[in-house]
């Protein structure tokens, strides 16, 4: 299972460089991941205040500035990463890797192809490095019991989505007909997002029903999905119980090590050990 | 309990038909039921694109055209189902054999019936075809607690939304006469569909309290559906528990009697005997 | 602690009218419930219908003299409950005594004080009838459960009732300097209407904020508001979890006669007698 | 760890001042409690009722009046609170302390810088007054729990928090530029503002998608949005679960060191050891 490569000692720079970019629990490698952290929020705030039109007014210059000062940083950060991995490639394919070249991209293409389109779109983009600052996050043992219950739960959500949008496409349907065009209801995809917006209690209020049929089957809608919010809920508490459950007995079985036994077991369940 | 004519086989033919419609567990059986429910999403789809008034005046024709074939490998779908199996006619009236039929229905009433009107109705009851997609996924043991849940949890929510109707019905009244007919609430009726969207945190907003103590109603109201919406959810919470903890294993120690072991306890955790 | 009056067997008519009106145990019993249920239910949707104008001018005649007919139904009905019991005094001073009053005075009233508007107000007070019905109902012991839970929970939710409404306060005012009256925050109390509005998820939309501050501020309350609402649900599910837990084990200790074990006791938490 | 001063008994009249004001166990302490509670009560609905513009009109003198009688006394309590205790700098800079002058100042301020503006401010500073209530109740023993249960799910909350926010930009961007200006989303932080509205389910309606991308992307938002309010409610759910598994009785049974007894147990529920 192990490959030889992966026993050899990598080269000592290399490793400190590794030390200090990907892991934190040395002094060097938190300043870095919480420098790293700040000068991604900035850059997102940047972009985020570009967007506004009066500030891009007065401070588009300045802000386009700091966008490349930016982009130069994580340029750099880039490289490094590719450099203190042993295997460069496998870290440029895996999940992080590709956000963190396509946070970079955007900025760049914005010189060969100009025009304001393709620039918003690039930095929209350049937002997903938000979720490179989640990786630190991902060490605490919390979210590991909150991805643990999502996961678990994955199956039973997909029951309980299909069951939510079959509902959705008959009352968009039903809505169409009762309400008709006249009052907003154009289409069965309008009707279906009426059906969203209102069985997730969201209630824009921009489509309402007018007629008094209409209004009728928006209640029984509405009521339904009073009861239908309950599980989602309800899966995810269960799931959140169990995986914090099996978090808290942290004792392997002295016989066979086995883990995940109950609070109250007086015995291994596997091997009958006592514990 | 158990019928002679069950008990003997069914003629091969017969039964390699039924295997592939009706099971998913071979390779044939498989693909027929992606097969189908591809169809099925693309037809509700086809209905769907039809409602929408630009693209029906540029390919209505074609549209009308897929329904026709829809319909037909339907057709042919249901027969190739009655002589699948041995009791047709119990099929037939079953749950799932009616809404097949009903599903094949609107497009041929479309033909004797002709009228914008009539055809429009008989596409909503052609969406009930999705419920079928359904019966794929009901074979997973998720859907199975799932269901438990919700048959457990409905007597206490029967008398949860008694409750929640005798609200509706009382605030709706409080609200047609302290706002009248001025602000929207022109009738009972009308203040109880207000009541119901205002409980269910949907807030619509076309219709909202204008005066002092109609709002300072609606306020207790909002704050009264917010303890509420708690119940249904506990409910369910609870009663998913229950149902998997039921999943996890049924049978008591033979040693101590102890319930409540995990599907992969070997040994029982109190006493440590062999389960 | 018994009164020697109570211990007297009750003459037999009474104590069969009692059996019909107050019992359902018996089949007449059943029927009268069942009979009464439905009288309420069309009286209710009497009152209902007349608020609707377009019904009033229509059919006003002959719904009043509906309303005249139950009223005369229930007054007889009334008679009946006093007649049967022991004590009309205590039936009569109890919480559904007066219920069952007040559902009567109304139309009385309404012959000595004509005058669309009292009228309108008496035909809400007749609505309370609804509750009557929750009677039958909280003979099941699901109803039992749901009633442990929420009265178990009173003194949480005040705590976090208490915290929402102050919450509410400071938002409301905070809003209201923000935003100020052009913008409809016109005063604190219209700031606080917004603000449970908002924490409870309604979101009717007649009031939004305008400025970018009263937006970021807004934001943050949902926010907020949508961690709170987890806790409502968490106090509920929880003690729902323990009412039904107590539910499970329905013996009573051979011992002290105790009740309320868990399942997996096998001595009595009392007294220590083995179950 | 114990001062020498701290255990001098204090003087006789400042500890019974002392048990007048911050306690509320005796006759003179509930009372002293309960008016101060009223107290602050008026005083809040004063500044409320003082931003009614008709009511300031009209009764603005006579609640200018209340608002500095309630300042005096609240003065006068707080330097009893400082006489009474044995180290005042200590209180001064507790919270409460720091509120309790804070609710002070405000009044104070508006004589020497008038205007309405400043004034303004200064009423909803006093509102904070409204949290020393609170502390009578963090003495109820199921505040506690929920404040503990608030605590231990805090750092599962905040990877929740970190994980709505992202998705919150990034759904802004997109929103900002798949329905630009001319739909009201004109900016970045407009968009996330529409969708935090959007995500809570609060839904106001002041802004809303109105092209056809734009309501599929919101679609999927509310239904994304669906399950994960899902989150917070397991959490709490959770957590509270395990503080009142935990409030119930700390101590284990002293013969089989079984834990998770009732708080009225006496005998242990496994091996009926006294408690």
């Amino acid at each position: 299972m192990t490959h030889p490569s992966e026993q050899s000692p990598p080269a000592g720079a290399r490793a400190r460089l590794h030390e200090v970019i990907f892991e934190s629990h040395t002094p060097a490698g938190k300043a870095f991941d919480v420098a790293l952290l700040c000068a991604i929020l900035l850059s997102v705030l940047a972009v985020m205040l570009e967007s506004v039109a009066p500030i891009r007014v007065r401070y588009g210059e300045a802000i386009r500035f700091a966008e490349w000062v930016f982009t130069a940083l994580f340029t750099v950060e880039y490289g490094l990463r590719l450099l203190s991995v042993r295997r460069p490639l496998l870290y440029a394919s895996s999940f992080f890797g590709l956000v963190d070249l396509l946070a970079l991209l955007p900025t760049y293409l914005s010189v060969m192809l100009p025009g304001a389109q393709s620039l918003l779109v690039v930095r929209v983009i350049r937002l997903l490095r938000v979720f490179r600052v989640l990786k630190l996050v991902s060490f605490l043992g919390q979210a590991e019991v909150l991805l643990t219950a999502l996961r678990a739960s994955r199956p039973k959500i997909t029951v309980f989505l299909g069951a939510v949008l079959s509902t959705v496409v008959i009352m968009g349907s039903v809505m169409y007909l009762v309400e008709g065009e006249k009052n907003g209801f154009d289409s069965i995809p309008r009707g279906m997002y009426w059906a969203i917006v209102t069985m997730t209690t969201v209630g824009f209020g921009d489509i309402t029903p007018k007629t008094v049929p209409g209004q009728f089957i928006a209640s029984v809608l509405m009521i339904l999905g009073y009861g239908v919010l309950a599980v989602p809920t309800g899966i995810v508490s269960v799931e959140l119980a169990a995986a914090s459950r099996k978090g808290l007995n942290p004792e392997a079985c002295p016989g066979c090590g086995a883990e995940g036994h109950d609070v109250d077991a007086v015995h291994c369940k596997y091997c009958g050990t006592r514990l």
